[in-house]
């Protein structure tokens, strides 16, 4: 069995510096270059995925369907899960991240987004960015749904996406695909090889560049490597 | 409870007037812009499915994907399906239309499009256009695989689909979008519509524009339109 992550290529807002996390960003036109490219790679490395996740957001969507037109594996059968959305930023979603250090100051900013388990501002209930208000979060519980996550939570989340989802494909399909995002990603980096929360923190995937772990019976890795 | 179909837009060899069938040849251009234009038709309905069936063949599944894009609604969940595939052409396929009446005649092939059961020459199983070296089918049994197909053959597994995956859909989503082939649509209108075998062969459904069922409780048709 083997299990390649994909995260999502450059984005509009990766290019504008701004927090994305839920915010329905798209990929920039390098980013669409560097899905192709992802595609390429697993092809020229005769590594042919049986099924395919992604997250509800189009940023990890299109990264997806553009490696799989790259593959010529459109027909594949694809999983859509929210539990593999990118961390929610809460009310920093949309701001510029050299004005938000500005306005909570960079210490603040860099213990955001450098712990584990600390949450940024909540998105107020009334804010029109709240996932409440947009329809494809509609089925989520009020539980389910952040304003705001920690890494931590975040994992938390993916991992329900793991243990329902990937795992019975992988042991159905045998090869599968995963295009998401940094944190999500991150997220099963740390399931498969028992990271520690220090470790999961220091541990940057490189966007559009395919992460192969080949799996054991027992879905520990035997290896695992960059394309 | 509404069911959306979306005929795929033009593809190259439409656009070369060669017989297609199971063969996974590409939008055009300009179909990729009537697919787009049907997304916008949707939208400004106000008609918003909740759930998309495809089929196995890029044309559909880019028709779709291109529709989804122009409604912002790619998170949608969505089943692809090769009994929603087009008919399919057997030893016809590749075959330019032209060429294909000088060989058999103006007669025979008006017969193999125009009839209802009669079924065109199939493709030898050591025939390299064969499905069976498709890795697509490769879940398909030996009676499912085809070599050629009738209308009517089609279209029953064109039912299969409807009853196993649509219906069930229908019931649990309301609105249910199929981006499909002239045939394969064909079959659910005829299902629909209760239309005899001379009925479904003088249906003509036109490329990239929505047909749009509203469906009552019992599953007929209250009323249809294009968009």
């Amino acid at each position: 069995m083997k299990l390649i992550l994909i995260r999502h290529g450059q984005s509009q807002w990766n290019l504008e510096n701004r927090f994305t996390g839920w915010t329905d960003v798209d990929l920039s036109d390098k980013g669409r270059l560097e899905a192709a490219e992802a595609g390429r790679k697993l092809l020229d490395a005769g590594i042919i995925p049986q099924y395919y996740f992604t997250s509800y957001l189009k940023r990890a969507i299109h990264t997806l369907q553009i490696a799989a037109e790259a593959m010529d594996r459109e027909w594949v059968p694809v999983y859509k899960d929210w539990h593999l959305n990118e961390r929610h930023y809460g009310a920093l979603q949309g701001l510029n991240k050299a004005d938000t250090a500005l306005k909570y100051g960079d210490e603040q900013v860099h213990i955001w987004r450098r712990s584990y388990d600390v949450m940024p501002p909540a998105l107020a209930v009334d804010d029109k960015r709240h996932p409440r208000f947009d329809p494809r979060y509609a089925e989520l519980t009020a539980d389910e749904l952040p304003a705001t996550e920690s890494l931590k939570l975040t994992i938390e989340r993916v991992r329900s996406c793991w243990e329902e989802r990937i795992v019975p494909a992988l042991r159905h399909y045998g090869d599968v695909m995963v295009a998401a995002h940094g944190n999500s990603l991150r997220g099963l980096v740390m399931m498969l090889r028992h990271l520690t929360p220090d470790e999961v923190l220091s541990l940057e995937i490189p966007t559009g560049t395919p992460l192969v772990f080949e799996l054991d019976g027992q879905l520990s890795p035997v290896k695992y490597y960059y394309l």
